[in-house]
């Protein structure tokens, strides 16, 4: 298998990128195509251990810069790591294309260069989010891709996100919900309301609306959302972890020295408590819905999280994602023609 | 001051209403007017020392349920305490309403029996929540009364959420802002971008988008955004916190015994934090735009939280949000003819 990895994309880029790349390829096995500047790379390689590695190159001059305006610097830039990447994975010659740089970048690469699923009406970005019930993790989507949606993009997202849900996390027949404004049927807004006829008739395990509260419960196994609210949902997520572990710290700060004495003694509990909401373990977020594999990582993602974003793009393939969302969509799209 | 209370709603009722009315008469030096069955208020009473506070009681024979359709319910039970305080604020007998009924039975009898400021377009439930900011309370409306939503009822929140925030948190001149997908003016769905021209003209001061990730971070005073979108955020952060709190626990149960230890030690650093994002500290929320103040506080409130729900509508009246609302939408409407 060989995914191309965007090595010059991320706020700590090309640090964090090859040393994800060096580490992916040697925990799974798998051939790592770098994207970028060679003499870039070839510096940074320098720095590992690759003997035994399967780490090619393939050479992209141009850089898309954070802070430029994704769409125009995917269209001003054309020998960018970003566009050549996506140009490779259209072209075939690798399984997967991973980026940790911007994310409407990558969004505006793929969709220009790679292009839509027959069928599909708007790719979502898909990710896997931290809950407490024993499965431990969820899939949300959209997070962002369109903020304005439609019932039967919830329609779209529900079947891509139930495949999505079985191939890189393993759950059968995930139950697939939607996020609303409460947990009864008549709740919601308009758009949940007009998708939930078209929901309980879909090729998954449909089991109705489900509240902020229940989804870091762990009462759904995959969330379908507009990628506004999906959007509100994740960033809100991480925004209250951070308000409340810094409450936690500075009430050691501000405390005794038993409980700062205690808290010292508490650190693996509280640790693992941070973690459980930490991206750098989920690697990053699905593009899914256009015709390959395209993981798009978090912009601070460090080696680690580079790491895990290749190691999720290599669940993708070897769940094949891709196939099966398009034998789904055939499924589904007979079911309306009856 | 008088503030009449539902005696009769909530999953505590009634003695947790009693127990909180008997607190509030007795701190904030008000009169406390419940509604309800006298006997059943009769014997709850008993349990209290009341000498020298100022309870009175209007009889109500009727209990909206929290199981029941809240709307057919406030239709079907004239004399129901939720419909009787709602008749007695609009006559003017009282000075606001608390109820710690069904939201959406509150929402019905004040729109029933109380009404909409003239002008006003949709009420909106308005709450405070909890960031890391010196502020520590931030004002976020709609949470949940209109799931569908408008530019134009943006705008009105904004002004409403702007006034409540300088009444009931003293914050002067409250930077407001809209909820969105991303910081930048550019993010936003059709909703939030359309809202954008007339969020910049009103008279209240309006700096811009916000993320899910900045609002606990504190970086508004208020935060305008659509009921379900609000919904979501604010259960969003309800079931984060309790994700959290409980990977903390269950990280000290199963630690080693220093841990347990520890954990036992820094616990006053631990609550602290818990009790950030503990609803009973804030009473409730208020519905803004209905001709009165209403306050419905959480169903689950006992007597500390109806004690506060009553502070919160104590601290509208005294710092005459209606008034100022009244006057502001004037102003508003003198600028939109200009």
């Amino acid at each position: 298998m060989k995914i191309a990895l965007d090595a010059m994309g991320g706020d700590y880029a090309p640090e964090a990128t090859i040393h994800g790349a060096v580490w992916a390829a040697r925990d799974f096995d798998i051939q790592v195509e770098l994207i970028g500047q060679p003499q870039v790379i070839e510096a940074e390689l320098k720095k590992h251990d690759t003997s035994g590695l399967s780490l090619s190159m393939a050479p992209a001059s141009q850089v898309v810069r954070m802070d430029e305006d994704p769409a125009a610097a995917v269209k001003s830039k054309p020998d960018s790591s970003m566009v050549v990447g996506a140009q490779m994975l259209k072209r075939g010659e690798v399984d997967a294309f991973v980026t940790a740089g911007h994310t409407g970048g990558g969004l505006a690469a793929a969709l220009m260069h790679i292009g839509r699923i027959p069928g599909i009406k708007r790719p979502a970005l898909c990710t896997a989010y931290p809950v407490s019930s024993e499965a431990g993790l969820c899939i949300v989507l959209d997070i962002g891709a369109n903020p304005d949606c439609r019932p039967d993009y919830l329609y779209q997202y529900a079947l891509m996100g139930s495949v999505y849900s079985e191939a890189t996390l393993g759950v059968s027949n995930p139950r697939v919900a939607v996020l609303s404004n409460g947990e009864e049927a008549g709740k919601g807004n308009r758009l949940v309301k007009d998708a939930l006829p078209l929901l309980n008739e879909g090729p998954f395990n449909f089991i109705g609306n489900v509240e902020g509260t229940d989804v870091p419960a762990g009462l759904a196994d995959v969330v379908v959302t507009d990628g506004f609210t999906g959007n509100v949902f994740l960033k809100t997520s991480e925004g209250v972890a951070k308000l409340l572990m810094g409450a936690i710290k500075s009430g050691i700060a501000d405390g005794s020295l038993p409980v700062k004495l205690g808290a010292l003694l508490a650190r693996p509990a509280l640790k693992s408590a941070a973690t459980k909401l930490d991206y750098r373990e989920f690697g990053g977020a699905t593009l899914l819905g256009v015709d390959g594999i395209v993981v798009i990582a978090h912009g601070r993602s460090r080696g680690y999280a580079v790491r895990n974003a290749v190691r999720l793009s290599v669940r993708c393939v070897r769940g094949d994602v891709l196939g099966t969302i398009k034998s789904r969509l055939k499924t589904a799209r007979t079911q309306a023609e009856d």
